[in-house]
């Protein structure tokens, strides 16, 4: 059953783009419990939940040399190939992000600049489940190590027999991780944020994760520690017109539904043929896959929305902000150039969305549930931080004094105004 | 009475450097009431609340133009020129931050860029009190302009006749800020986050504020929207040597100590006549000033310390993160150098912290209590977010296809992969 929302007015748009939410207060609830034990007796709490909920008891977290070796061995080289031309390119992209010194005299005497340095203690946190997120170590280990972070601590859930897959402790040693920590879920998150004896306390956390990883992080923000972004359930928006190939674009929107129930899939065209086509693409495709109860639940949701202009196209898109974004249309540098809200953006007919999710070099930690309106991606910037300088000569301050000293007692704030008269004073008793 | 820590080990500075912290769980229980009445009732909860906390009952919260109108004569010629003159140095230092688009290709095919946009919709928060803060107008209302925020809203309580400061008015309409309501405290950001019907909803909130303010831009968060930074007391560490004038020092310490009782101020000497002297010109120099009470209860919690090397000096304040920073020695370049975290930094004898408070060009609004080690003050990449964009060719498909393929794969995501493997087919098939 295809249903195409035809033309639908702006005043619909709220409605028919809302997004699957849940409601996470008895998460919150589990959460607190786990950060008030984590702080309280440390690893001993982190043994007793990686217990509970990974069904393995440890009492040493730290992944051994050896284990990383042995981990290695079990790689195939043709696997290993690919990890490295995925993290060649995610270098290129990430280094040419590198900006330099802002440096400007703002007026006579009075030199400003702003000069970056890296997060010094970062933690990367790596989902676990039934398949090994090592692509997503290279989307956070590559950019961490670039900026220069000095302590970079992964933790990533161990299975029931207490070890890690061999993929992610390769990537890990690829991207030069020494310290790699087999403890998952909200206590990973919980003991990055206060530090145990075996778990540094980082300045900010980085990575996906489930519905109780997302809640852990938003409440380590109240404790000081930083973090990427808030998240949410992956989405994905074509934007595609008569040009496009029918096939092509449902071979995308299944990408998408293959990462969970929840996941949204979104296909708006000025063709409604397009919508068709698209639509019987994705029940032939879908047979053809694994995962398929996952992909109709998710496909359940999905909407397939016809609408008169790309203008008007362009504005509901843009109304949405969708954290995956492929533009499949004769006039994409239109749609380029009018883009404001969206995470990363696929153009053409020979970009799918997996290019960027594993290897052609942008991040594919992206602003998910709307986010992408005011938060960037995982870039370069995410792991360093912006730091502002100035010196003034006696002749700059002779220049702006009197500026400061009128703004400050304007404010009512005399010790202001004193910290320049007071030079002010003894320059004047000099000459 | 002055009390020099010596040399202390590291191993006391955890405590030494302690930050004056405070529950905020009273606070959050009533923030958690007006958000609620905020989201079911809009605007009339709005007024309630304005009735409450400001003592004046408010039915419209828009300025009228007729109000800026007026604001803006009974401003002085005197300090306008200088809030001119301010802005036009703020202006010149934000816009030497513009960035290029940064655009590679990573292998031949596959282009990769990432540009940057505004983020439409911004709220700028003016705290009220007994002084009005114009100054954070333009540290915030400048660089929301230049980055081309499409609506800029700012929020700032009334005084119990219902009226703004002229001051604020004048800097708003400066900035060419045209929507300012009369509402602050948590009920402005309440609305902020909702939006109601004379408030606009929007995605990003800035600007600092009371304790009520900061729990509530921190409440603002889990209902996505982001926040500029997280808030705290605001603190200043000076780094002196004994070339540095201890006068100087000192009123500089006294203008950070102004702002409140919880203020932290620290002055770190490899000299201890340095240490000495300037507490003297504390004494001295406090006796002139308005505020006494304000500035002793501050000055109560200052920290004199004596360390035995400059690089023992880098480390302490690195550990600290503080968010303001003067550099009064022999060495400031070597300082420069070596420092990972801090906010804002001051350098030399006629560089006085307020001289970034107001007029130099940087921005003040800065990570406090320790928030340096992993945020940066505001700037224009905060009204700014970047997008990714990739567009890859036929050729550039069948380089990097099959480490996509694979990579799918292992990570066990076979839509994934079959988004590439079609196109690859396609292709093949049609040479």
């Amino acid at each position: 059953m295809t249903s195409i929302t035809k033309y639908p007015p702006i005043s619909t748009w709220n409605k028919l783009l809302q997004r699957p939410t849940k409601s996470v207060e008895a998460i919150e609830s589990v959460v607190d419990v786990v950060f008030a034990a984590v702080k309280s007796e440390g690893d001993m709490a982190i043994s007793r939940y990686t217990k509970q909920f990974d069904k393995v008891y440890l009492e040493q977290f730290l992944v051994s040399n050896k284990e990383v070796d042995t981990a290695i061995s079990f790689v195939s080289e043709e696997l290993k190939q690919a990890i490295k031309q995925a993290k060649s390119n995610i270098e290129t992209f990430h280094t040419a992000q590198k900006t330099n010194k802002v440096d400007v005299e703002t007026q006579l005497g009075v030199r400003c600049w702003q000069e970056k340095r890296p997060i010094e203690s970062v933690g990367l946190y790596i989902p676990g489940g039934t398949a090994p997120l090592f692509s997503t170590v290279l989307m956070l280990g590559v950019p961490a190590t670039l900026a220069g972070c000095k302590e970079i601590i992964l933790c990533t859930p161990p299975n029931s027999e207490g070890t890690i897959a061999n993929e992610i402790l390769y990537t890990a040693a690829l991207c030069g991780i020494k310290t790699i920590i087999k403890v998952g879920g909200i206590q990973a998150i919980a003991g990055l944020t206060f530090g145990t004896k075996q778990i540094p306390k980082v300045s900010k956390i980085f990575g996906p994760g489930n519905q109780y990883v997302t809640v852990a992080k938003q409440l380590a923000t109240k404790f000081g520690v930083a973090i990427d972004m808030p998240a949410g359930p992956s989405e994905l928006l074509v934007m595609a017109d008569a040009t496009a190939n029918p096939a092509f674009i449902a071979s995308d929107l299944l990408s998408q539904a293959e990462h969970g129930i929840d996941s949204q899939v979104i296909l708006v065209s000025t063709n409604e043929r397009t919508l068709i086509e698209t639509a019987k693409q994705l029940s032939i495709q879908t047979q053809l896959l694994d995962r398929q109860s996952i992909i109709e639940k998710a496909l359940e949701n999905k909407k397939l929305i016809l609408v008169n202009s790309d203008q008007v196209a362009v504005d509901l898109i843009n109304y949405y902000g969708p954290e995956h974004y492929i533009l499949c249309t004769k006039n994409n540098a239109f749609f380029v150039d009018k883009v404001i809200n969206a995470g990363s953006v696929f153009i053409g007919p020979y970009t799918p969305e997996s290019a960027g999710d594993y290897a052609s070099g942008t991040n594919h930690t992206l602003p998910t549930n709307g986010y992408a309106k005011a938060y960037s991606g995982v870039g370069l910037d995410s792991f360093l931080k912006n730091i502002t300088f100035q010196e003034i000569t006696k002749e700059g301050l002779i220049t702006i004094g009197n500026t400061i000293e009128l703004m400050a007692e304007a404010e009512g704030l005399m010790a202001h105004k004193n910290s320049v008269t007071i030079r002010l004073k003894s320059i004047d008793d000099e000459s």
